[in-house]
């Protein structure tokens, strides 16, 4: 071995959420294999990962200058930390609506008053596209201080499909300039703008018609719909969905999250990458997500803002479904922050095991953004995505909630600033 | 005005939590006003605020020299937290358990198997003086980086007086080198130890032996009891409490937690400073403490790790019984960390607006340690125990949970490191 190396971390307890012999995200008994290492050890170069090993192989490595080289001292290195779904393309707050907000049938009431997230909408619209990129950023930087390296931002607050290309246009703006790897995608049905006057079919025709431009300028890697009781149904969406597929975007859905509509089994039929929340999702539509290999992404944030059933993760793992979790940051339903959190939550209200956990942070959740032979996992080859907790027991991540754990961050072999 | 100071923080939203025209905790209508004051300042001499104010007028104070005096530019500065509830002294994890337990019934039934409390309590007597005090000297630091400025640590893994009385001198060692105000409680009676061969009567009766010294060496500031049914009962943990009362201790309970066992109405009776947990704490109950005017201490931490419905804090709210909260930070049932935690979980758990929560988390849960005069708000005269939040709206201390939200820390007049 004399490859050259630029970052080694090294005495670390290693978990590398290795690859089984395949490709695929975990599920079933494997959902829980972090493939820990003892005194392990990392080595990259240019923003790769070059080596992985234990005990002192690393020093036969070739240090070039200027290299970090770190003993870690037994603490926890494991992948940086996927976020595969996010709202943080918005302006201006609504606290208010929370104290007034105790269920999820309030939820929708709220949205057929016009509230909820047309409060947003307006306040996004009338932001200026400085002020939106600022946002914007910020929001990635506060995600990557806490471990995050790779963050799926939607669109989704602008509903008139011009107004979603600009926001579009603006989170391109925001990952040029990120620390971390970005993953846009286009919200296309989120909810009825007003000015459709009610016209579903012409609202989701002119949203379809936007992907055209969406994949010719590259601003999104993927289409999603909010499939709801009273948003929008399985069948209305179809026409998009298929449309997305031919323009060669990926499909994700916001499905079975208050009721099950059958969303589950719809993004089983469009081949979607993920379908996320699925609190309600039958049986049926988790036979589904099983024999079509996608990844369900369990939001735990807004059922906890929210005050719906979370979703059960038993469920999932005892179906084979490969399970993921992310934050849903918005500000509406789950303004909670950072990857730890919502592992933290994941663990608590939905049963996921710690290491399961882990693995539905990193290389599921990386799957779920079409990465999952890029990042989620440390392996010779992949993006040097790395985070040094502060402790040797990656079980405190989902345990001690609240605690500041994440002690360095490395998203493509470079140091992220840490939290303030 | 020509005060000395040593300490301004001007230009903040002051919220200064200031008593209504009397001393006692907050309830009913009055539970979340927090006494706003928009550009507004507060003044600190020897470790103890000496004006308030807003506006420019700060500039008439007398400025020692090397004073600090800091612009907050707009951010929130609040009453440094109080956590009433915690029980920090203690050696090794419990991890595994958390994983075999997804129930209430579940953590009495491994209770009743010598698990849970038994394992904490062996590890714990098996660790020496110095690294006991260690363990705690470092939660008391990590509470206090996260906002909190007083404490209270109860005794409660020794059972057997002998053992517990070990383990009140060394928080006492813990307290006597802390930067923030310790309040140690002697929980008397945790669990029977198995040494006591099952023999419920003669246990107690020790430990209520043992509170003569506790009361001499000023060991503890209150006694506790574990009211719970195959736990203890109210009946055999009477006597404790009047000794207790006897002796010039104040009394406290875990009380109602899991079964309504009356214990809400029996710290009425014991005329107990606070009656905590109380989920299933009867409307009889919430009289009786209404009647009493003792503090509720709703501890959301163990109700969202242990997985039972959490203490619904509408319920005191319409009672008039005045609500604190505190994390509950144990290593069996509520290894959360940090005050801006279980705030977050008592406004989307137990359905606190995040004002109410502040008030339950400052001068609430400072009259539920006997400290109501002392500190908890901003006000002339009461220690310089003050947080300096990192946004201008104090909501997001309940909503962006899991967010570094702590700027700063002040506790008696003295900068405390911020949270790593």
């Amino acid at each position: 071995m004399n490859r050259e190396a630029d970052l080694v971390l090294h005495r670390a307890r290693l978990l590398t959420v290795a690859p089984l012999g395949d490709e695929r995200p975990r599920s079933g008994p494997a959902a829980g294999d972090v493939g820990a290492i003892a005194d392990g050890w990392v080595a990259a170069r240019d923003g790769a990962i070059v080596a992985t090993g234990h005990g002192l192989a690393w020093q036969r490595l070739e240090l070039v200058p200027r290299s970090t080289v770190e003993d870690v001292a037994g603490r926890v290195v494991m992948p940086g930390l996927v976020d595969p779904h996010t709202h943080l393309c918005y302006a201006g707050e609504r606290w208010d609506e929370f104290t007034a907000r105790r269920s999820g049938s309030d939820y929708l009431a709220i949205l057929e008053r016009g509230g909820g997230i047309h409060a947003t909408v307006r306040a996004t619209r009338e932001a200026t596209d400085d002020d939106l990129v600022a946002a914007i950023s910020e929001r990635i930087a506060r995600a990557a201080a806490s471990g995050t390296t790779t963050i799926e931002v939607k669109s989704g607050y602008g509903l008139e499909p011009e107004e979603e290309l600009r926001h579009l246009r603006l989170i391109a703006r925001a990952r040029a300039s990120a620390a971390i790897d970005v993953s846009p995608t286009y919200l296309a049905a989120h909810a009825l703008p007003p000015r459709a006057n009610g016209d579903r079919r012409a609202f989701l025709r002119s949203a379809q018609a936007a992907l055209a431009t969406v994949a010719a300028e590259h601003l999104a890697e993927a289409v999603d719909a909010f499939v709801e009781k009273g948003v929008f149904e399985t069948e209305e969406v179809a026409p998009l969905m298929h449309e997305a597929a031919s323009v060669g975007l990926a499909r994700t859905l916001h499905a079975d999250q208050l009721n099950d509509t059958g969303g589950a089994a719809f993004a089983a039929r469009v081949e979607a990458r993920s379908a996320d929340h699925v609190s309600r999702a039958s049986a049926e539509g988790l036979r589904a997500l099983e024999h079509a290999g996608i990844v369900a992404v369990l939001l735990p944030g807004s059922a906890l803002f929210v005050g719906y059933p979370p979703p059960d993760a038993r469920r999932f793992v005892a179906h084979r479904v490969p399970v993921a979790i992310g934050t849903d940051h918005n500000p509406g339903t789950s303004p909670l922050e950072g990857m730890p959190t919502a592992i933290g939550l994941a663990v608590t209200m939905c049963g996921l095991t710690p290491h399961e956990a882990i693995v539905a942070a990193t290389i599921n959740a990386a799957h779920a953004l079409g990465r999952g032979a890029r990042t989620g996992a440390i392996v010779e080859g992949r993006r040097a995505d790395l985070v040094v907790l502060d402790t040797d027991d990656e079980r405190e991540l989902a345990y001690r909630l609240g605690a500041p754990l994440v002690r360095a961050v490395f998203a493509n072999g470079r140091a992220v600033s840490p939290a303030s």
